[in-house]
């Protein structure tokens, strides 16, 4: 820790090598300067922090980063430049002309007339080490500084570019966004795993009145979606979703992305499956043409051979089993599972990865479920004696069930019967009224946006792809 | 409510008129047959909500809506195709030819060849009626029915719009999204406003243990988007934010969205001000480009006179005053305010709306706070003897305050003595860490998306914005 001393003279340290008069010079992101055509000595300004120092007899060379890329920019200065203020982890900002690069490693490179410290990193306290690799588990405890590394640098700007490509694909096709609430007082899957929201302590509110009734975090917005596709034939959401799950797995959070879309109209599975097969490969063509640096080096030091896998998974048609076949695979596997296979009952993580082995690791929508496994919603296939709905999921590498969807129970009368049954009819009073009035078939879907990370970038725990990640006994920040 | 038998009929129901043999029809949204070029009998299927009925001798005349425009599209049909079934609220499926219209109402209409009820809508039990302009507070009892309004329909997909232009806003000016959390261990104003989170009674598990420590709705993501910042140079998030205010004001919400953004190496206030500006007036040009209609349709019937207010806005520059000079506005007017303005005391909504009426009714940047009014993470702009911090707020027309953001205190010894003072330094820890690895001016602002579209659309009250909102006493869905 420094005390205001220190921090004053810091920032206003400034090289004392003299700086030569010139018009001021323009700032550019280190994206920008390392892409720049311009580099017959063009005077630009670049700030950020730094990430390799070399010194060396009469040259300094520093690395600086501003999060805009993975690579930095590399500085070459005067070794009169050199301070003991110059060190990994601080703030500069330098100010010289863009030069093309003698060396092989970039083409741009940017030679040194001003080196201002901004802010000094006390190195022994930062508990990111220069030239470390530190593994994934250990970065998870400094959730306020490990974004300043290579690979969450990566994964972050990973996760906002495949925000982007999310929201333009819907865009692009004509659905409208909605913001589904994220406090509700339904609960849309019936699980008891729901979190319930009250004033705190603090607040002059009595607790119990504050709502009127009892509010919970939303496990889904796909009823509040149904509502809307009752007007706009093609909607989405992509929001927060919940889970009070005493989970530690690998693929699960307490609070986790969902992309959700309903659309009007759609009388049969193999129309959502397009949409949801489509999503899956434009998002991924997108991140991969906006930022390949930052999916390679996933590929590289995180999950060797996935580039192949996920390539693989670009190339090949998705395929599709009806749940009724996937039980017959799995009970003529010759793999022995922890949980016997058996019609009428879920499928389990290990029946996941063996399916999307068996598909030869191209994912694999299965569909029509057993009614008895899903919830009321999903629309009645009415066969027999194996009652199904039409229910599909997709599965995929890494992660196993990536997209859960169905097709809605539009009919009125089935949709009254199977809430009665359940004892739930005044309750969804409002969702049955949607069937009274110009009721349509209509179908979606919901990707876990997490879990869609994991599997483009091969990461194998979800507490890695999330800036912040909260999960049973953890909450930090 | 119909009965099982009623709805398979109205299902299965097509016109006896017989279908004349063809290829088969292309699917047309109604914005884009409305858009359609090719009017020379192009065979079409369009599909909807009949949004107006009108029978003569011969023609029996539809109007088809699906959401993707407020027009919708006129279907010219034999009075043969006449049905009971066909009613308002009722969804069709209509083939036929597009083909320019003869009237001056549209340009393009359908004309059918073949009409399919596909869900009847009971028109006695639906609130919403034929012809009937409804008021918004009437509508505001039907969450699940008021998106089939045309001003509903109209607001939400100006909303959509607007998100999508904000995306694009920062996306093109490379600043990367943050998925700030929802829940979180912080509790960002200090304020008591705030909504806990514990699992719900029917979990296992117990409620205390869940994540160790007590956890709370965001108030704003600025603290986690802080810790963004010093990797990455320009973040931003779009997400719900939570207050729980014992307000039925038409400005306020339990649940609503924010956008926020963090810039690093910003050093003044005025550049934080440009961008401000920049994004207001970008998303907002890009609306008015992309949903003319809709937003017509506001001003014309919900906030007459706000086309010109919103033109007004747009074209000028925003103006800039400090704190001080408002103080002194306030005091010089001749207007009588039921809280006297005095230097040292918060600016009440009176007296934001006699400054923004001051200034033309143009928006004005309100800069340089009290110290003692604003939280502990604002810049000590270190002047005297009135003591203020770099804070600025902007004020519109319709809202009053639309932005609020400031310089961060990005100095460590300066932080650490206002956090001591508060008694958090053990909570913010984190926060000061900042502050010693790699420290730099920075700065951020939130814009209350509700807000934001109140101003543009001059929509009064706030619940009228948000597809389901939350408020004391409602939680409706």
């Amino acid at each position: 820790m420094f005390g205001s001393r220190v921090l004053s003279r810091a920032l206003r340290f400034c090289s004392s090598v003299p700086c030569p008069r010139h018009k001021p010079s323009s700032k550019l992101s280190v994206r920008d300067a390392l892409g720049s055509q311009n580099t017959s000595g063009e005077r630009v300004k670049v700030q950020g922090w730094i990430r390799s120092i070399r010194s060396q007899k009469e040259v300094l060379f520093l690395h600086v980063n501003d999060g805009s890329s993975l690579e930095s920019l590399q500085i070459v200065a005067d070794a009169s430049f050199d301070s003991r203020e110059l060190t990994f982890g601080s703030s500069v900002e330098v100010q010289g002309q863009l030069v093309k690069s003698l060396s092989k490693k970039q083409n741009v490179e940017l030679k040194a007339e001003k080196i201002e410290v901004i802010g000094n990193c006390d190195a022994k306290a930062f508990p990111i080490k220069y030239k470390e690799r530190h593994p994934l588990e250990f970065l998870r405890q400094y959730p306020h500084l490990r974004c300043r590394t290579n690979v969450l640098g990566s994964i972050l700007r990973v996760r906002s570019e495949a925000t982007a490509a999310i929201h333009s694909f819907f865009k692009d096709r004509g659905f409208v966004h909605i913001h589904t609430p994220v406090i509700t007082s339904n609960d849309c899957e019936g699980a008891g795993e729901l979190f319930q929201v009250e004033p705190s302590g603090k607040t002059k509110i009595p607790k119990e009145n504050f709502f009127n009734v009892p509010a919970f975090l939303t496990v889904s917005g796909q009823l509040h979606l149904e509502v809307m596709s009752g007007a706009f034939t093609q909607v989405f959401t992509f929001g927060p979703t919940f889970r009070a799950e005493n989970s530690q797995s690998r693929r699960h959070l307490a609070e986790f992305y969902m992309v959700e879309a309903e659309i009007s109209f759609v009388e049969n599975l193999h129309d959502l499956m397009q949409v949801m097969e489509d999503l899956f490969k434009a998002t991924t063509m997108s991140v991969l043409s906006n930022c390949p640096e930052d999916v390679e080096l996933c590929h590289k030091f995180i999950a060797p051979g996935h580039k192949d896998r996920l390539e693989h998974m670009l190339k090949n048609n998705f395929l599709i089993i009806s749940y009724t076949e996937a039980i017959e695979i799995l009970r003529k596997a010759s793999h022995s599972f922890t949980f016997t296979p058996k019609w009428g009952v879920d499928l389990q993580t290990e029946h996941e990865k063996y399916l999307v082995k068996h598909c030869g690791d191209i994912p694999v929508f299965v569909t029509n479920y057993p009614l008895a496994l899903k919830p009321f919603y999903m629309r009645d296939n009415e066969d027999g004696p194996q009652h199904t709905v039409a229910a599909v999921d997709l599965l995929v590498p890494v992660v196993g069930e990536l997209f859960g969807g169905s097709l809605r129970e539009e009919r009125y009368h089935i949709l009254e019967q199977r809430l009665a049954r359940s004892g739930l009819t005044e309750a969804y009073q409002w969702y049955l009224d949607l069937r009274r009035f110009g009721s349509v078939p209509h179908g979606g879907f919901g990707m876990g946006f997490e879990r869609y990370l994991q599997c483009i970038l091969g990461v194998d725990n979800i507490k890695d792809v999330i800036p912040f990640p909260r999960f049973t006994h953890s909450c930090l920040l």
